[in-house]
């Protein structure tokens, strides 16, 4: 089943908001066996709005909005599609009641202009959104089907996953999109491809896209309109075939956290782990404890920005500091030996780096970062030259921290 | 001068990756006076994005797309252009050898499907693209304009700014669109919604949207095709109106950080700062180590996740926290204490918090988080009851945290 977008808002078009919604629908949508073929943005203006559900409507019967639910003048979605079926509006009194007792259990009170989001086309099925204001809509007529969902991200989701999904899946019949990814990091896009390309055409009908990004490059494997069993069967083969070209570098698939399964893997051993961050500033313990139940492994650490905070909180002396300055094996060495003296823990991991765009020189350019992984009394430095602006070169830093210490860590 | 985006992957559409170069484009477009009017998103299949660009072509005749210039066979974006235009593909020498010297450069030899990447159609203008292989293209025929650039995000900001939107900006006339955004943190939507209603009537022809996020509630005006002087002085007026109608919630304005401007008024007042993050786990460290140069007054800090590193770090007493609980007024200053005294600083900010989605009690929800805010001998703390996920709420809780120091501060 073929099914278009179209993104309410000028802000998308302005660019001051991000489309996520339109990646995260995508993704649903894909789950149930429904293919986006298009995805339109428009301004908050009717006669785009119209043009493009029309445009859309023509071309595959079935479109989902998002956005122009709300109660202000910019919001005009269900007027236009309402006009589009020929629809009048009909003010819903059980809507409008669910909207009062929302209002009052944040204790507040609706004004005038929230009474049109308790308006529905007639004959439109209410999707009741326990998420937020105004409900989703599902309405179907001559032109084919549409969906309206609100423009706010989390709504959005929650009305996909919960009211959307489930009624298209029934309507999609028996074949799927399905993707899965294999998440690799630390190797170059050029090289994870070399390894892979002896396979390319070994998995076909299955599709193999690169998804570079700052955590590494994922491999994204997709099956297109097989039936659920084949496309299940074919991504796992083809994933495991390339897991197995790939080597060390792959870490997890789908949406695998790097973090999470260090995690995992800290609590088999039995160890606990801390972190002395320079350059990444907190962004190694900001993906720790991302992680939910992250306390029964992690401790902490120090964020050591300054000379002075290495000496005073991790016992770095101040020659090893003079003689090989900050970014050194050396210092990345005492901070995790620091590390695990003075916190108690098994294992840890040091970054320290020059992250730009200031302060590099020809020996050390921007980029240099060196790490140590400790893990009780065994300790490994590493140094990496890692590209990009000031934040992807911290945030790769980050990554390959967490990958160093799972690497290094019993299965 | 009305323009349409056309964003090509199927990555995007299947939403894997984030339309982030939609909202960059429409950004940069918007400065040079060119309105984008329509966005589409099409997968890499030559039957949809030949009717797209066509599509969008006979609305506005002129187009900018992105993506599908890479080397690979789902690269097709020249190939089905030229063919709109009916311009056949010429192999462009000067384009291949600066191809080899950028391949040279990272010590790697291109491959035989690089090739492709150096065809260019005929009568194009080629934008040079010093941030990555392909060029950027510029194609002019019967058919209007079409403006070709790279799918990575990196790359395609740079020639936008570089190339394209100089181009543009020389044809597209006297009037500009321009917004101009008032950031505030700190305060609920509706809340501020309610504090510049007077004014809603009053700032026309500007219009005024309310973007929130995590960092707070962005109030944006737009003036829509007026001259630049006259957009220029509509939107400062009506931006000061909007400031002096809001208070002290507001902290900037366009893409200001609060990090920054908090590192500022340290610098102003000659102070030094630390941070104490416990529920946050290093997120205000990152923060603030965002801004380069931050290490003038950022010493850094500790990720007390722990009670015992509360203890050991910071000398948060263990009665302390058997009486009131890690997430408590006092637990949060003597942490903050802790760091002013051991980390020889001026000023520290501490955060202790609940955020989820376990570990909340009737008395203490999720959400729930302690601020201390400590200059000098003065310590205040404060408690926030923040909403949304786990990271969400950390999120939340790192913008109040530079926000309660920055307010504290001397302008």
């Amino acid at each position: 089943m073929n099914l278009e977008l179209v993104t309410i808002g000028t802000e998308l078009l302005l660019g001051f908001t991000v489309d996520t919604n339109g990646a995260f629908a995508g993704k649903a949508l894909a789950r149930a066996g429904v293919r986006v073929v298009r995805r339109t943005s428009v301004g908050d203006e009717p006669a785009a709005i119209a043009d493009a559900v029309r445009g859309a409507l023509a071309r595959t019967r079935a479109v989902l909005t998002t956005g122009g639910l709300g109660p202000t003048r910019d919001d005009m979605t269900k007027k236009v599609i309402a006009k589009l079926f020929g629809a009048p509006l009909d003010f819903d009194e059980s809507i409008w009641n669910a909207l009062l007792e929302r209002y009052a259990r944040f204790k507040r009170t609706p004004s005038e202009s929230n009474r049109s989001q308790a308006e529905v086309p007639r004959n439109a099925t209410v999707l009741p959104n326990r998420w937020g204001t105004a409900p989703g809509l599902w309405l179907e007529g001559q032109a084919g089907l549409v969906i309206m969902l609100p423009g706010v991200p989390l709504e959005m989701q929650k009305l996909l996953d919960h009211e959307v999904v489930p009624r298209l899946a029934a309507r999609a019949g028996e074949t799927v999109i399905m993707s899965s990814v294999v998440r690799t990091t630390a190797v170059a896009e050029s090289n994870v491809a070399e390894r892979v390309k002896v396979a390319e055409d070994e998995i076909a009908p299955l599709t193999l896209a690169y998804l570079p990004g700052l955590e590494g490059v994922d491999l994204r494997l997709t099956a297109w309109n097989l039936s659920r069993p084949e496309a299940e069967t074919r991504l796992a083969t083809a994933a495991m075939r390339l897991k197995l070209l790939i080597g060390d570098n792959v870490y997890g698939e789908q949406n695998d956290d790097l973090a999470a399964l260090l995690l995992d893997r800290c609590r088999k051993a039995g160890i606990r782990v801390a972190v002395a961050e320079s350059c990444t500033g907190g962004i190694v313990g900001q993906r720790i404890t991302a992680v939910p139940g992250c306390s029964a492994v992690f401790v902490g650490g120090v964020i050591a920005y300054s000379n002075e905070l290495k000496r005073d909180l991790l016992g770095v002396s101040t020659e090893l500091l003079a003689r090989h300055g900050a970014v050194s094996a050396e210092v990345a060495e005492a901070m995790a030996r620091g590390a695990i003296d003075r916190f108690h823990v098994e294992a840890a991991v040091s970054v320290t780096g020059i992250a730009g765009p200031d302060g590099g020189t020809e020996e050390k350019p921007v980029g240099t970062v060196w790490f140590a992984f400790a893990i009780g009394a065994q300790i490994e430095t590493v140094r990496a030259i890692l590209p990009g602006t000031r934040e992807e070169i911290r945030e790769r830093a980050a990554q390959y921290a967490l990958y160093g210490l799972w690497l290094r860590l019993p299965k």
